[in-house]
């Protein structure tokens, strides 16, 4: 027999799942609820909506139509969250640039995203100025002056406040085809320019409803529940500020956005406006942390989910110090991003046993409707035994269906019907995912596999280190080595020895394979980072992996 | 310009809302966590999920396919449970059968549905082999003895546990069109035959998706949190029990499954396995309380949610001084069930003042995704005012499509395109929905609508009144009136006066409508119920709505 299917009611309303529905009833049951943009906007979820519906307005006024791309160049702030909804709710596609590419490749996502539409802070004016000859496509810029009095640039068509006071609130949102696309930005990949992806509709809501489950339903204490005041740490223009205003949003929550990250503000805005969840990158935390210690302020209760690149067991000890509540979430570009959450159990201390996980590596468990696997390179799945590796391979509702016209990368991406994240993982009998390495970053040294973020974290631990990061490097003899390129405390000069005491600790424990013993290193004044803050392996791997000292 | 569509990988996988990815990492994750059916099993989820496997296994020897209804009579059980997995994660029909409905309107629904397959629980046997002989489709009967060591009926193919324990557990379950039917069952309508509902994989996904985020992130506390044991106390034929079993089971939490309602097990259950979330109708709670306050039993901090009637002021205040914490939720057979929650506040006590709603009918804000509207004959939506009434209609990606084989209602059911409730609601200004009365149960009078819930609960509340009732009858001068029917207290006699004694007062104060005042009553014994424990308002009309007194 077939599948049974329902004939349905002639009037009968399938209600898709667009982005608009995400409102639904937000303004009836938080509507007095507060939506904060540093110290220069604080309106209410009812002028929130309202604003919305004049962004559309205003968008449309300027020839926004379906299917056009509408870029926005804007640190974090109440207008983004309006473009985060209004753009897409008028099936129009937003693109959230990264401020932070260099700006031949700023210029390069716009015009492969064929941007018409650009909104811009006034921060980024040069960069559009010494951009715009290159952009033809590009129609209308609306200028957010964001309170300065300046004269408006000649190029643009008028000011963001201005045109929405200007602008009906009553948008006449429609509902369509859920498998729209709604948001698209590029990911900064490890060869060539930036690689371009996209999400629906269907995926941002589906994201939104089940990442909303375990952050809300976690525990007895929720990561995140309506009393909650919530501010992004991530920047807005990266991967949706991993999916967490739409959650907040659809939750009715308060919001604080920080506009640019300036620790100062950030721990101000946390006091003043009794911020309890933020998420971000490590590097942030520690931002934050170095400037809370400085002025002496208060971060207890202050719940943070920490992602994008591994967690040093100083800096969660310094976060747990000040009664931080940390947990890893683990995700990417591709990813929308959230596919697993370390759902169950905050990060551990360093009491904590043999049996723990390392929290460098804890990536949590998979989502609601997630399936995450480790594989070999023929696509069989490894045991979950929490030692066997193999790559994390990803099947779920909202992972990106492609690289934006590139054929190639984008059937690689999805090689065997998964969605190949280059992360190398175990995951142990619970189901918690542990990255262990990147594909690339992989150091197979005489049919060994050392593991170099393990190594990286050893390496940092010691004394005279300020920071490590290890990558592989061309040997003639075991055909790879781990190169570690610290930066040293001051005062400090570190040895060869002194750089493995720690890991020869780790080789005597059984920690780590004797494989890993560092046979180099190299000293830098500061490690190169990517512009979303982490180690840049591809710039150190092109300085130091093509001319490595021999063994 | 169109909409912007994604092209796709080549081996891009969409993964389909299916039910079978609500388990997705649940073993993993919870692997150890228990399932438990009264004092007869107590597995966990690795086992559940095994079973899972071996259900779908046997009831494909069994014949069962694609699109074929398998339908289940049994007490909430582990078993129940499992069909509620396996059954539409093989492409197949479950039919949850109502097992309180007449045994002509059982035969019914299962020739309507028709149900070829059929899962009974030893106490149906009687109305099994009743009913055999009128339902010819019936191919395969599979037996629960629920651990009695009689010999097995001759028309069965054989007991649960023996075939289960023969099944394979590695059923290959796959993905199809998340819009196939996955469950239905009937819903005892006003008029004639039971009305067939059905659901599809997609809608109970995002039934579980999007209510699981409101119950976890409700509050500081939430409703449901992965330290919660859980223990349906809405029977398992009774929608999905809410939906709640999709959900605890996808969160992973402990879950109590308490087979046939016996107040004294429930009770006992509770305490053994530190049950902490339930959900049932007001009688249940009473039944509960009663059992209870008998036996001296613990009620602290468990979380209730009420739906399905009104619950009582005495009887919300009696759960309170028990330590309960009770929360009303709102929906029908017809909606999943779950439209709107009581996020934000609990149900307020007797010390609510003026401003606080009446507990008896706050149904809560609507929940993710979800349109409640209320609206006038013409469909005109009625303003959120606190006063304004209007048919309860609502839009939402989980509302059955169709009145199964009924054309006519059907589009009754959506007419406008929005499914009509025939419930009776005003909303206030913080999207709190309350329900006055249902449509049927309207009293028009002298050009006045009179509150017939809230009269109801007016002349509960009188001295010698057990119970009552509020119809209107037709009055030759007035259009309507309305009639109390009444069941005294132990050795009371009623009189109009006493029974107009608590109306008075709100008259006075100004709570309700002059014309709400009695001029007529009635005494019976006992107030006739619906399958579901609600006063069967039908019933009564019928009785004295055709041959009312007179005025």
């Amino acid at each position: 027999m077939p599948l049974r299917f329902a004939e349905t009611a002639t009037e009968y309303h399938r209600a898709p799942l667009t982005i608009r529905h995400l409102l639904n009833g937000v303004v009836a049951k938080a509507g007095d609820q507060r939506i904060v943009y540093r110290d220069r906007a604080d309106i209410d979820y009812r002028e929130f909506v309202g604003r919305v519906g004049r962004l559309a307005s205003l968008l449309e006024a300027a020839g926004a139509t379906q299917g056009m791309t509408v870029a926005v160049m804007d640190w974090d702030s109440h207008r983004y969250l309006e473009a985060y909804f209004a753009v897409p709710m008028m099936g129009a596609v937003l693109q959230t640039v990264n401020i932070r590419l260099p700006q031949p490749q700023i210029a390069y996502t716009l015009q492969h995203a064929e941007a018409e539409i650009l909104i811009v802070h006034r921060d980024f004016f040069p960069i559009v100025e010494a951009l715009r000859s290159r952009l033809p496509r590009l129609k209308a810029i609306v200028a957010i002056m964001d309170g300065a009095g300046d004269a408006l640039p000649s190029w643009c068509i008028g000011e963001y406040e201005t045109l929405s006071a200007a602008a009906s609130p009553d948008y006449p949102f429609e509902d369509f085809d859920e498998n729209a696309v709604a948001t698209t930005f590029y990911t900064s990949g490890t060869t060539g320019n930036p690689k371009g992806v996209c999400f629906t509709h269907r995926q941002l809501v589906l994201h939104t409803l089940a990442i909303s489950a375990p952050f809300g339903a976690s525990d007895a204490a929720p990561w995140i529940g309506v009393g909650d005041v919530y501010m992004p740490l991530t920047p807005m223009f990266h991967v949706h500020a991993w999916g967490f205003p739409y959650i907040a949003t659809m939750l009715g929550l308060k919001q604080v956005y920080p506009g640019r990250y300036e620790p100062a503000t950030i721990c101000a805005l946390r006091e003043t406006h009794g911020v309890s969840y933020s998420h971000c990158v490590p590097t942030v935390l520690e931002m934050v942390l170095n400037s809370a210690e400085d002025r002496g302020a208060d971060l207890a209760g202050w719940k943070v989910t920490i992602g994008g690149s591994a967690l040093t067991r100083s800096l969660l000890a310094r976060g747990q110090a000040h009664g931080m509540r940390l947990g890893a979430a683990y995700g990417m570009s591709e990813t929308c991003p959230v596919v697993a959450v370390a759902g169950r159990r905050e990060l551990p201390g360093d009491e904590g046993g043999a049996g723990m996980p390392d929290p460098l590596s804890l990536a949590g468990v998979s989502a609601p409707l997630v399936e995450v696997r480790i594989a070999d390179e023929n696509m069989n799945p490894a045991p979950h035994d929490g030692r066997t590796r193999g790559e994390v391979v990803v099947r779920s509702p909202w992972l990106t269906p492609l690289y934006t016209g590139d054929r190639k990368a984008t059937d690689a991406l999805w090689r065997g019907g998964w969605m190949h994240t280059q992360d190398i993982a175990t995951i142990d009998p619970w189901g918690q995912v542990q990255i262990r390495d990147r594909l690339k970053d992989v150091v197979k040294t005489g049919g060994e596999w050392v593991d170099s973020l393990q190594l990286e974290e050893l390496v940092a631990t010691g004394e005279g280190i300020a920071e490590a990061a290890v990558i592989a490097v061309p040997d003639v003899r075991w055909g790879e080595r781990p190169l570690a390129v610290v930066v040293a405390a001051p005062g400090c000069v570190p040895t060869l020895d002194s750089i493995n005491l720690p890991v020869d600790f780790a080789i005597a424990d059984g920690r780590i394979t004797r494989y890993a013993r560092l046979d180099r290193f190299a000293v830098v004044d500061q490690l190169p980072r990517t512009s979303v803050g982490k180690i840049d392996k591809k710039l150190l791997r092109a300085r130091y992996a093509e001319d490595a000292p021999s063994s």
